[in-house]
């Protein structure tokens, strides 16, 4: 089958884009180290949790909001059991399930760092955007999300990554 | 001073970006790991020196070009090296520069893979937006680039990635 390569617009797109979601990542990571010792991904583990009614969380709900392997994200909540900031539960009603819980401490914590990580949004993303352009990337984006969600095979032959236990050598 | 928190435009916004760039990444690595071993970054690596004259470039400009740090790009290339897709030279003109070129059998690699890349940053993103969204994609991805590269201490307090050498615990 022939290959159809990108267009000059899609190609300049994606480099932007590309450009755009590393510069972000770290810009956003580096605070969160900086600020509490603890990259983005766990800021939004402790984040998703709060908002969770009683702060818990089945753990393969969470993967799922965070968007992750379940294998990453056991990883990362043993870091953040580890510091006090969650804990976790085995799950009454299914033997393989786990329940993770946000303590006291991790709201603390959160309460503490939150400040200083919408401040970075604010100064990396939002503030170089129109109020236009925040309707267009939410419309983008929640649209490619809808798609890599909805396990299309042809988009995601594997399936998303909560419902994979590893995500390969490279996780 | 006060916090300014996301307004619930701004916040739906974060949260498709935050959950379509986790989403994309997750993709793009794996379509590439099953086909070639390798990570979305290797593949940028590659792609970015078969682009340059004499497909060589010093890790510096490499670096740059893939935003990335450079210790995270010494770890990348001693890998592709290898795997024999990526040879290093001395810089005749700076002792502390080093050249990273593309070797045939990794210009091979590369045009083996990028049929199937393409195809998957299509499936992933550019069959979902219209041809004004593409548009609006880069507008809003090339202003962020842009202003993260300024080295405007408000919004990048420690430069960009490429002028540091190591991006701390977490990189």
């Amino acid at each position: 089958m022939t290959t159809r390569w990108l267009t000059s617009d899609e190609q300049r797109a994606w480099r932007a884009y590309v450009a755009a979601s590393q510069l972000l990542e770290d810009a956003l990571d580096r605070q969160l180290q900086q600020e509490a010792g603890m990259p983005h991904l766990y800021y939004s583990i402790l984040a998703n949790l709060s908002e969770a009614p009683d702060r818990r969380l089945r753990m393969t709900d969470l993967a799922e909001r965070t968007k992750i392997t379940r294998s990453r994200l056991t990883y990362a909540v043993t870091r953040l059991e580890k510091d006090g900031a969650v804990r976790r539960e085995g799950c009454p009603s299914d033997k393989r399930g786990s329940i993770a819980i946000l303590t006291d401490e991790g709201m603390t914590l959160l309460e503490r760092v939150a400040p200083g990580h919408v401040k970075t949004v604010r100064a990396t993303l939002f503030d170089h955007l129109t109020a236009e352009q925040v309707g267009q990337l939410e419309e983008i984006c929640a649209g490619v999300a809808r798609a890599l969600e909805g396990d299309d095979p042809q988009t995601t032959p594997d399936g998303v990554p909560w419902r994979r236990r590893s995500s390969g050598p490279c996780a």
